[in-house]
């Protein structure tokens, strides 16, 4: 199977490669980082840059679609080359995924009306604009759409996916390899367990982190 | 402070970006790839490129030294050239730490004799050929050095070390922002949790996995 992985200008790094080092694992798949252009994309902090070693009509029906967040989302949100892109490749794919603010992109193409659906915690109820019922949950599945909540997510939603596609126990080989036994000294990953006063302040800001 | 990640050929890029995604939201922080020559570095697998903004001896002194792991590893052990950047880079750094067997180079480079220091399950004990003491915590910290478990666990690394770094209010506030707020689907993470036959299988396999 072909995965592809779409970048964009601003993307969020761990979206995408937390989602590849799980997926890209999946038996006899090919993976590919694609994007408008070929080349090296820049991420949100302006530190990174992974690069897309394909342009998007290079790939044009890849077997798993993966789409990232991160605030460069907002930028392209009405670009209909990435849009447009999107649609052809989900009119073949056998799955259809997001992680963070990913699945505003899948909305703004039209993919998920009338589908629940997942995003960051600051960008759920804008799922709603594009017709698709939001959850809080993790990793949502609806049909062949699946959708992460959060950056970090992806790793929950590629070990999910893979024990889909590939079987229970590939999918544990690869929580044991990638040693995926979290244990966060805080407990602070979701605005319900967050401190409050920490969950209003970054509520406050969200103008600024998703545009 | 000055963040470096050093990349090598056939890296693990979970490794190297789940850590970045939280450290390199250290406020005040300049967040650096590093690598022999500067440019796009492989990873193990062979589809993914991050790109090494820096040469090694562009970047001498920097605060806080992240060293990933990954198969490539092995081929770094006796690289003079990468083991005395470490060794000048660990002379005046505020912090030295790794992911996954990121650890056995820093063994190599003779900068954990006589510590507590971690790995990935599979090369722990080699840990002990270089003077350390492996323990099978995910996160270790034995003065200023930092070492973490396999691939995944760089995220509750860089959230300690932030903590340390920030203080638990920023640490806080970057798991909420990248919503990590775990939930694999399956609880086979490590070698005390995962299938035994699973276990055993990979360890009869780590002569492949580590090189």
């Amino acid at each position: 199977m072909q995965i592809a992985i779409l970048l964009f200008d601003r993307f969020t790094a761990l979206d995408a490669v937390g989602t590849y080092e799980i997926l890209s694992r999946t038996p006899g798949a090919e993976t590919v980082f694609v994007a408008e252009r070929a080349g090296a994309v820049r991420n949100d902090s302006g530190s990174l840059d992974l690069v897309a070693h394909r342009a998007l009509d290079e790939v044009p029906a890849p077997d798993l679609v993966i789409v990232p967040g991160g605030p460069g989302q907002h930028h392209q949100m009405e670009n209909e080359n990435l849009l447009g892109w999107l649609r052809r490749a989900d009119a073949t794919s056998t799955w259809t995924t997001s992680v963070c603010t990913g699945s505003l992109l899948l909305a703004a193409a039209g993919l998920l009306k009338g589908r629940r659906a997942t995003s960051h915690w600051l960008a759920l109820d804008t799922l709603k604009d594009y017709g698709a019922e939001p959850t809080g949950e993790r990793v949502v599945l609806d049909g062949k759409y699946v959708t992460a909540a959060g950056v970090s997510s992806g790793i929950d939603m590629g070990l999910t996916l893979l024990g889909r596609i590939a079987g229970d126990r590939t999918a544990q080989a690869v929580q044991l390899l990638t040693e995926y036994d979290p244990q966060p000294p805080y407990d602070a990953g979701s605005p319900q367990k967050a401190p409050a006063g920490l969950v209003e302040e970054w509520r406050g800001r969200s103008r600024f982190i998703l545009q």
